[in-house]
């Protein structure tokens, strides 16, 4: 099973997860956060699409497995203390975000508040046409 | 204390702590990824430099204190579940890791390995006089 020995490498913290962030391969635009299990790990790799531990749910995540907002993995990226992912991705429909917009991180500190940035470019509802999946 | 109340925007864990991540400003590159305390976030604001929590040391670190490779923050981001941030940073000495590399996320996966990519900029006995600070 030497082929999956890369996750030896990977720190989980007590819960068995790592932090995973997701950055638009062609604008450098960091679209959002999640999290990952030894699991979601490896079918990330398996399928070359994004896919995360949902801990609301405790269950596998395939990102877009609703909305259709898949992320396709060009590459992942380990850090010094091995816990942390990078994942450079193309994003389904330019949307990552659960709310219709680009990416999640889409408030800015601007004088003590939080100014909301970027527009919703779809409606969710639109986008779910059950419950939303992230 | 109005100032201070888009701390109560932000979703700390069960420790009192959110991810941020530091991305540089200029070349789009995640730099690496540190915890925040309420306190550490409010002293990056004040400070207009990344300070991070270190769960090692169990206390505020205000990066670069023993390497003088400081992060001057331009802009801090919040996401749409409020827990996680981003900084986007001016990187003091073009060195982010302990490692005296660039990032921290210089290794990727390559065929079912970690393999290192960057190279050291600086050897970490050089850049710390002392013991290092991250």
């Amino acid at each position: 099973m030497s082929d999956i020995a890369f996750l030896d490498h990977v720190s989980f913290n007590e819960q068995g997860l790592v932090p995973a962030i997701a950055q638009d391969a062609d604008s450098g635009q960091i679209l959002m956060m999640a999290w990952m299990n030894r699991d979601a790990l490896l079918e990330t790799v398996r399928r070359g699409e994004a896919v995360y531990f949902s801990r609301s749910r405790g269950r596998l995540w395939h990102k877009g497995e609703s909305s259709g907002h898949v992320q396709h993995v060009h590459e992942i990226r380990l850090d010094c203390d091995g816990d942390t992912l990078l994942l450079s991705v193309s994003q389904e429909g330019g949307i990552a975000c659960h709310t219709g917009r680009a990416r999640c991180l889409f408030r800015k500190l601007d004088e003590g508040q939080w100014l909301t940035t970027d527009p919703v470019i779809r409606d969710p509802k639109a986008i779910y046409k059950e419950k939303h999946d992230e």
